[in-house]
């Protein structure tokens, strides 16, 4: 029984996959298999992980061409960004490589004993250890970044979780071919198949969650879909956490400062940002505030311009159009709609850009509005302010989002006080820029106060790897029996000794 | 409408208190005020908050025999051990001083913006912001250190993040003189009252964790009032994450080599750490696995004759002796019991201490039996094993527990395997000792798997302070409004700079 289909993104032809979806029995399995893998894991020096990454990221290169055709058949997103993207998933699993051999994820504390109190003190060695298999789902949008090979899996093979990815319906073939790619890297480290691993089908990814084996869950997607997984994470005897990144319209605010000086850059760099992938970013700026006035306008018009130079494209599949389609559907037929750039355009397969714009004053405390929703796609809404306190109106009134931007002039102090109000909701805050383009790093934080993420983390840079590690402290443990990193004698990692940080560790 | 008492834990005579539970117009005015603390301690440099918890220490060590003796009445712990208890919360609220000073917490990581590749990469500086008010519902057992003034308080302040504690309905009058003497400390610091504060009443605690205003809830308690909470909190509007320290049966597990050499100072041990605090302490050491035959015997003998000596008390209130005397009845009605040590003794309103043996093959894949519940109070249970699989059976079969103890020669191998099995549980693994006493430091663990905690982290030690914490990135910002730490031109704090940890910063 084959009903797994590869879909061209172009043409819409379908061609069967060469498996089926994964049977209860078998997501059980690769369940046991990753605990497998888990313990194979925990034997591996952190040199040894990194190799493996590196190892991994190498197939990746080696075979980028079939990736990047198979990506760009299934997703239509092109070449060119799909090699961008590729590198930058190369460059992700070497990068964690480096950020497991630096050492400082592992937050070694080591407090001798004393024993000149009245009532000894023990020796405490603290460290993180990896949580244990991690289920994955990646989305759309990212069929290698955010996806089989892409940050999660990353950081949670460089935490020594194993990870069992749910394949994303939309680009099974791409991941069907970075399994094989991965399983033959494992095969050559002699590692066992349970340290990568892929499920396929909806079910089986619900199945998945509910694992005793998995303890953790990573999910990049939407809203609905984040929230049903999330739930059932929860309620499972065993909860564990789950991760999502989930919805966010980013608000781009311009004060008359900037608007003043460059406001048809500004107009101009906001267009670019909204149709960089035909807008199917999760840092898409989706809300852009701009004064009234003929300054703004100014700026408006440049932005219409440069959307209307974006070449009506595909999207990702016919479920992200159909959804783009009607969703702009919605916002065009609500009253608070004052104008239209360019007039919707809805061919039957290609989508162009469009920009609404609304009076911000009338998107105060409005929920459940379409123009407050993101729009998978290239659409924006420009919200045209009167004052400061219509800004922070329309900030409060918007759910929280990944990032937040803020165009203004030096001099000017308003900047500082809607940066305030954008850190309070955001993980990225971008002074004169966009949010798009999230640089994997030891300094990201891609994530926001919920819906944005489900709860406060990054999903991109070192950091993400605290997701897949918990605190453990071995008190009185013989030094044999202490990992290397614990000991007295480790001088290679950041460690705390006796409350005082050492880059260099030092011995007692 | 008075109806909340002060009862005497001894005499079980109740007073008045000089307050009635919060209203509902009350929650709601004090987690606006919270909000208006936020703000506050949002502009106090890290020196400033430092100064705060320092004169808050300073006001609960000026005032600490009123807070023992009212602490003493409502729970019957005893002065000794209160005025321990009391100097732990005073080097809490001190130590977590210094743990900002230091700044580590901050996780500062600069990286600056490069111009020589084809594409500019950004100027990112990230580091961690309080989440914002925080609702603290301290445990029955420990009045002053994990509860009002406690561990939590300490580490949200600590944070940034204002504090609104539920007072618990077993040391109300205690609750209400902390809450006094830290208004004070607060009105002498000019800071607004919304900093710290207090509510009253089952209701008004359900109320808090419901208040848009409050962003992470601590709590130490009962797996079913922290999961009744833990819901609540994740099913409002804005799910806030809920950090709960629930239940824990802690094992002890004696390996023959150990039991042959010392078993009997093993046993005595244990008899003390079971009926520290008449028992009443989460990290109560539940379950000692012993090796059948004459040395495990002359264990549990010892264990047995400790256990004797511990004179009957009183426990914490009525409530928890009459669960305790419940919970009792329940085990040694349970067929698996096969010895009782020493016979069970149910005075009016004083328990003795209670030591049941069971056989630990038939402990195994048992769900549902009181015998693997915890009892607060002074209880445990012996199981006796035959080999290592049924001692790995046993501990796979209990829930995974806040700490795991094994006791082992140096040359004995099985000690390694044990310890690997309690690393995969525990926040906290004790090598040859037991799991009573956690320190206050750099290198605490204080947490593990559900249901011990509800998701991995530590309560306790310097790290309690990550839970309260959000990373944030600002991207490009002009140094003018980049937070002190984020500069280039700062040197006091350890810093990662394009990559490389420092722990005396450098400038670009």
């Amino acid at each position: 029984m084959v009903d797994l289909n590869s879909v061209d993104a172009r043409s819409g032809a379908s061609t069967a996959l060469d498996r089926g979806p994964s049977s209860h029995e078998e997501v059980s399995t690769l369940a046991q298999q990753a605990e497998t893998g888990f313990r194979w894991l925990s034997e591996q020096s952190r040199g040894a992980r990194a190799d493996l990454l590196n190892d991994l990221a190498t197939a990746l290169e080696d075979n980028q061409q079939e990736i990047i055709n198979t990506a760009d058949r299934e997703t239509a997103i092109g070449v060119d960004r799909l090699r961008g993207e590729l590198t930058r998933t190369v460059g992700q699993l070497r990068f964690f490589g480096r950020v497991i051999l630096d050492g400082a994820y592992l937050d070694v504390s080591i407090e001798h004993e004393n024993t000149s109190l009245p009532l000894r003190t023990p020796d405490l060695r603290r460290w993180n250890v990896p949580l244990g298999p991690v289920a994955i789902f990646g989305s759309s949008n990212f069929p290698p970044a955010f996806s089989a090979p892409g940050g999660d899996s990353a950081s949670a093979l460089a935490a020594g979780c194993p990870v069992v990815v749910k394949a994303h319906g939309s680009h099974l073939a791409t991941t069907r071919l970075v399994e094989r790619l991965f399983r033959q890297v494992l095969e050559e480290a002699n590692a066992p198949p349970g340290v990568f691993q892929v499920v396929y089908g909806r079910e089986a990814g619900i199945l998945l969650v509910e694992q005793p084996e998995i303890t953790a869950i990573g999910f990049t997607g939407s809203v609905s879909s984040g929230l049903a997984l999330a739930e059932r994470a929860a309620s499972r005897p065993t909860p564990i956490p789950f991760y999502g990144e989930l919805g966010s319209v980013n608000p781009v605010v311009v004060l008359p400062s900037a608007a003043a000086v460059r406001g048809e850059s500004i107009g101009r760099d906001f267009a670019t940002s909204v149709t960089i992938q035909a807008g199917q970013m999760c840092t898409k700026p989706g809300v852009l505030l701009v004064p009234v006035g003929p300054e703004g306008d100014a700026l408006v018009a440049a932005a219409a311009e440069g959307l209307e130079k974006f070449a009506p494209a595909h999207l990702l599949n016919s479920r992200t159009r159909d959804s783009f389609v009607h969703g702009i559907r919605d916002v065009l037929s609500d009253p608070r709609v004052k104008q239209v750039f360019p007039p919707a355009s809805e061919s039957a397969d290609q989508v162009a850009a469009v920009l609404a714009v609304v009076d911000a004053a009338e998107l105060t405390g409005v929920h459940h509005s379409a123009v407050l929703e993101e729009h998978f796609g290239p659409f924006a809404v420009v919200a045209r302010y009167r004052d400061l306190s219509d800004v922070l109106s329309v900030l409060r009134t918007l759910p929280p989002a990944l990032t937040g931007a803020v165009h203004f002039e030096d001099e000017d102090d308003d900047g500082r006080v809607i940066a305030k109000e954008l850190i309070r909701r955001s993980g990225r805050i971008i002074y004169n820029g966009f949010p798009t383009g999230v640089m994997v790093g030891w300094g990201m934080t891609h994530g926001g106060q919920f819906p944005a993420t489900t709860s406060d983390f990054t999903s991109v840079g070192a950091n993400a790897i605290n997701r897949l590690l918990r605190p453990v402290t071995l008190q009185d443990a013989p030094a044999a029996l202490s990992p290397l990193e614990l000991r007295d004698d480790q001088t290679m990692i950041p460690r705390r000794i006796n409350g005082v940080l050492h880059t260099e560790s030092r011995t007692k």
